[in-house]
Formats: structure tokens, sequence, C-alpha cells
């Protein structure tokens, strides 16, 4: 009892969002319909658009409503430069760091457990795009996991030979932390990783 | 650049959830169109079902998209008794303690300085609604804040000398909680309020 039908089935709807439990999603529904319901309305459009518009980047398999994504129809990127990460967030990430080569979006990372192998996440793909191309650099960027690292050597393993360079990125301390609150595992790559100061 | 137009679109439209900011929202537009494509176009439809059809309970003033809400609509409630709430949610709140007689819902407090008389939060609907009803008990169950207890003062001062009975839910410790960590003007409305242990 106590909402009427079309607030329930607003509140359970907006549970499939993640991290939105009952309580967060009771208030969100409530807050739109109290003061923003053209907000609500605007949301549901834009809902409507995305999930039937937004489809996969040719190139790249990011996520893009376009034959091609921004990253990919933009001439001015470096061609010989891919960035392989795991999913399109990862894009937006790296996007932040002033990156301005190519990129390459996994479905995730293999995980042989969950039925999840090479052609599951898309490194035939992956392969295609690197022999069509004109690549000198593959940097592998996928998630300093577990399996983000046994995926980066699965593919490593799989363009050896090939006359490219293939990079990793570095392991170490996070900016801003104290040395003292770092994992063990994280403190012995940033050890190995040491690099001259005076260069 | 980085997200094609539709997806910065849904990013942008999210954050007019409460506690929605950018990172959470580009993880909900991500999630929704990687792995629940028909769960976001139900939530479409709930958002604008809800948005365009409910509006507010012609009795309690409560958000409902029929004339009655659930718990005016019910034969079955005790008349003698109204519960007075600030918003739709605490509604919610006081119907999980197993209360089964009626509400009305104001639209918030008393806010002078935000302009928000009794007008504005509806206390003419409800002095009509007291009226036009056969209760014998008013409680006051506006929130335990400065403004809350303004508002459920002005209200008992409008129903006095009309024969009906003015309580206000009691302040006093949360249960589960500890002693000391009790704030002092709780700590002393729980012992103003103190109960003979066996009556």
């Amino acid at each position: 009892m106590s909402f009427s039908p079309l607030i329930r089935q607003l509140i359970d709807s907006l549970r499939i969002l993640p991290g939105v439990g009952q309580k967060t999603a009771q208030r969100m529904a409530l807050q739109m319909l109290e003061r923003d319901r053209s907000g609500g309305l605007r949301l549901a459009q834009a809902l409507t658009a995305a999930m039937e518009g937004v489809g996969h980047c040719s190139q790249c398999r990011t996520l893009s409503e376009d034959h091609l994504c921004p990253q990919c129809a933009d001439p001015r990127r470096d061609d010989s430069l891919l960035c392989v990460v795991e999913g399109p967030l990862d894009v937006f990430a790296v996007e932040q760091t002033g990156y301005r080569g190519r990129y390459f979006v996994l479905k995730g990372h293999l995980s042989p457990l969950d039925g999840l192998g090479p052609e599951a996440i898309g490194i035939p793909e992956l392969l295609a795009r690197i022999a069509a191309g004109s690549f000198s650099e593959i940097i592998l960027a996928t998630n300093p996991t577990v399996e983000g690292e046994a995926t980066a050597h699965y593919i490593a393993q799989m363009l050896l030979g090939k006359g490219l360079s293939l990079t990793r990125i570095a392991h170490g301390v996070p900016l801003g932390g104290e040395l003292e609150l770092v994992d063990g595992g994280t403190l012995a790559h940033a050890l190995a990783g040491r690099r001259p100061m005076v260069e």
C-alpha cells in the first residue's frame, strides 16, 4: 500500500540503477514528482533515445550512436598509438590525461571461470584492427587487477614478433597518498620500477 | 569529446537525481547501455507515466494518480485519527509502524524566511479536511526540527477549543543507540518524558 501504482512502478524501475536501493529510489521518485517533473520527462526522453540509438563504434568498439565515435572520427589524432582498455569509462579516464592516440575498447577482461574467453571480449576484432592500422605502439591499459594483468599478457603474447612496441601502464604509488598507507604489492612495483631523478 | 552526444545527454539528465554527481551518472548510463537496455526503456516509460499521470489525492494531498490515494480509499481505516506529516515519504514511514488511521500531507513546513506561510504549505486545506471529518485526535507528526516543531505548534494553536485531542509524536532516545552518543537536547526530552516502568 502507501504509494499509488504509478509511483510504486517508478520506484521499482529506479532500482535498476547501480547503487540505488529502496530508500534512495523513493527519495529520487518523490523529489522528481514534487520538484522537477520537466527534468523527469527530459530524463525519460534521454533514456529512450540512448537505449534505442546507441550502438558500437565500428572501429574501436566503444559505445556510440554514430558509425565512428568522436575519438575515431577525429583526423588530428596520432595514428601510430593504440590504447587498449576494458570499457568505455576507461576511454573517458584516459582522455583526461591528454592522450591523443587511438583506442580499442574490449568487452571487459578474460575470465575463464565466467566463460569469457578471447572471442567473448573482442580480441579477434582487436587483432584485425591492429592488422588494418599503422600502429607502432600498443599501450595495454587494462585494469591493474589479476584479470586485467592476465588479459594484457594474453594480448601481448598474440602480438609478439609483429614489430610492434608493446607497453603496459606503470604500477606505482598514486599521487597525493602516504607511503605507509600503500599496500605491499603496489610498493614493491613502485620500487622495482624506480627511475633516475636526473635524466 | 569522448562520449557521443546521446550518451552525454543521458549523463546530464541523470544528474537531476538527488545525490547523483558526474561520476555516478556516467556509471549509471554506461551500465544501462552495456547490460540492461530493456530496464532502461522500462525506466523511461515509468518516468513518463508518473511525471504525466501523478497528481494529488483530493483528501490527504499526498502524491497519487487516483482521485483518492490507497490510504484515503481504504474503508477499513480508523476515521477518528488524523496524522499530519510534512511529505509523502513520511506517510510511507508512518505506515511501517502499523498506524491505520488517516493522513494529511502538508507541503513541507512553515518557513517564513523562504516565504512559506500557512497557505503555501496547505494549512487551510488541513483545517477544511478536519472540519469535514469526524476526527477525535490529531497527531502532529511533523519532523523533529525547529521548523517542524514551529509548524506543529502553529497547527495546534489553530485547532485549540475545537474539542479535538492534539498530540505530538514523542521525542526521546532512538532504539538501539548508546546513551553517550545521544545529543543533549534529545536526552533532556527523554528525561522529561520519562514513564513509569510498571503501569
